[in-house]
């Protein structure tokens, strides 16, 4: 029978006893081995090398990992092929999330849906929805795929376009899109979930509160300085989970050379440690 | 010394005495010489193979081409070497765009247009704002380059979010996203145009009277039913140019097998001629 995305998820969360989604994001300039004259396919193998030494050591910590595809795509080709080979190195009960925000109209659509979900393997996907619900449907259409549509973004900018007001009581943007959320939850066979920066405490819990069983993945905490605390407690649903915690940097390359994995370790599991401290408890569901 | 895309971009519209935009977007399914026992390797050069038909057929009638990102990524890095060897297929005085409605935080951003603008060699690319202006600084930031924001695209769901009205007088978010596009023409070294669908001719006049100088990108007509005519008429800016209007389907799938590239320079001749039939007058300079 298939499993859900939100069951992969939630039995990956219990397992780990972990909401952290760990990044994998090889810089080439801090990869061991890499000269200049390294060609594409060395720097890839490199980049897979890495990815497999952050996995090994991290992976009694993560409930997901999360790939940025543009770390991968300054190498063409040897790159999707390390990045392929990335997603290979992951047990098929981990979740591993593809960030992409990726985003065209349906027809087009299509592909990305097939090419990340389908043969790549990845079991969710990041995706923009400046193109409306049209754009979007080829991926909310497939049964058993996990979708986090942006909501309101990690970076500094994103109140450009975001935090528009565009409805009444302030409505914004942002809140828009959480909205759109929930109501897509209910009628396609795919997880929706959203995506909302940790930079941002006081609208986790306004989109939470709007969206009450989207799973949110929260980027921005460590290097972009995110609440940890603040955002944990507004983000997490009603049962005390539905949100996956993500760290890029500050885990990958906590340390460097031959010290990377265990620095990495130590990084996630007091990272782990940290947000478990601040998980509200787990209320009955109604 | 350096040309700006903008100058490009006009130099091949005066040359090839045309405005369209002519699409790369290979259909496996419609590919010769495609079964189903093929590797990727070999959909891959059967793409390229394809693509180097149409290019040849209507290079005379083509000011820019367009290849969209999704159609090739479902063959994994197979799919990414066939999309770097159809860029090469094109003659270096003629513009290409790549199609990725590319968005990302600005330190991850400068990958994608490290990737598609660096290493992959395309001369523009096609950018989401919904991250706001410092998630496409990366972009803005490439001398010689061109990106063409999203206004308003020409699926039918594009109203959602893009025609959610933000500011005093009806402004919507397609008429913001325009504002800002002429205002970061003026100051980033890069040309900045966008992306405006000629589903929407009545959008295409507003959007081009709030960025008179930005270059419009037009998808839409052909397959999708656009209006050529109100749309060009709507779109050329005060020199009766400033504007690619693109054709995807509707010239490289117009004929089938070995009729296809004679049907495609056909259809992109006929298109180009329609459309120099509603252009504007070029008015004298200020």
């Amino acid at each position: 029978m298939a499993v859900s995305f939100r069951e992969l998820l939630g039995a990956s969360v219990a397992r780990s006893n972990s909401l952290i989604s760990v990044g994998l994001d090889p810089v080439i300039g801090r990869l061991p081995g890499i000269t200049g004259a390294s060609s594409t396919r060395q720097i890839g193998d490199a980049m897979v090398a890495f990815n497999r030494t952050i996995v090994e050591a991290t992976l009694p910590f993560a409930a997901a990992y999360k790939p940025n595809l543009a770390f991968y795509l300054p190498l063409g080709a040897d790159g999707v092929r390390a990045l392929i080979e990335t997603r290979e190195l992951i047990p098929a009960d981990v979740p591993v999330i593809l960030d992409a925000k990726a985003n065209d109209l349906g027809n087009t659509a299509q592909h990305y849906a097939e090419a990340f979900l389908g043969t790549w393997g990845f079991d969710a996907v990041t995706i923009n929805p400046f193109m409306g619900e049209e754009g979007m449907r080829p991926f909310f259409e497939r049964t058993g795929k996990g979708l986090f549509v942006l909501a309101r973004t990690s970076n500094s900018g994103s109140a450009d376009f975001q935090e528009l007001v565009v409805g009444p009581g302030g409505e914004t943007l942002s809140d828009r899109v959480a909205t759109r959320v929930a109501a897509w939850g209910d009628v396609y066979p795919a997880t929706i979930g959203m995506v909302v920066g940790a930079t941002w405490p006081e609208q986790v819990a306004r989109l939470r509160t709007l969206a009450p069983e989207a799973p949110i993945l929260l980027p921005g905490v460590g290097a972009q300085g995110g609440d940890v605390e603040g955002s944990v407690r507004a983000g997490c649903d009603a049962h005390g989970g539905g949100l996956i915690v993500h760290a890029g940097r500050s885990i990958a390359f906590a340390g460097e050379g031959a010290d990377a994995g265990l620095a990495a370790a130590r990084a996630a599991e007091a990272l782990r440690d940290e947000i478990n401290r601040c998980r509200p408890v787990a209320q009955v569901p109604a």
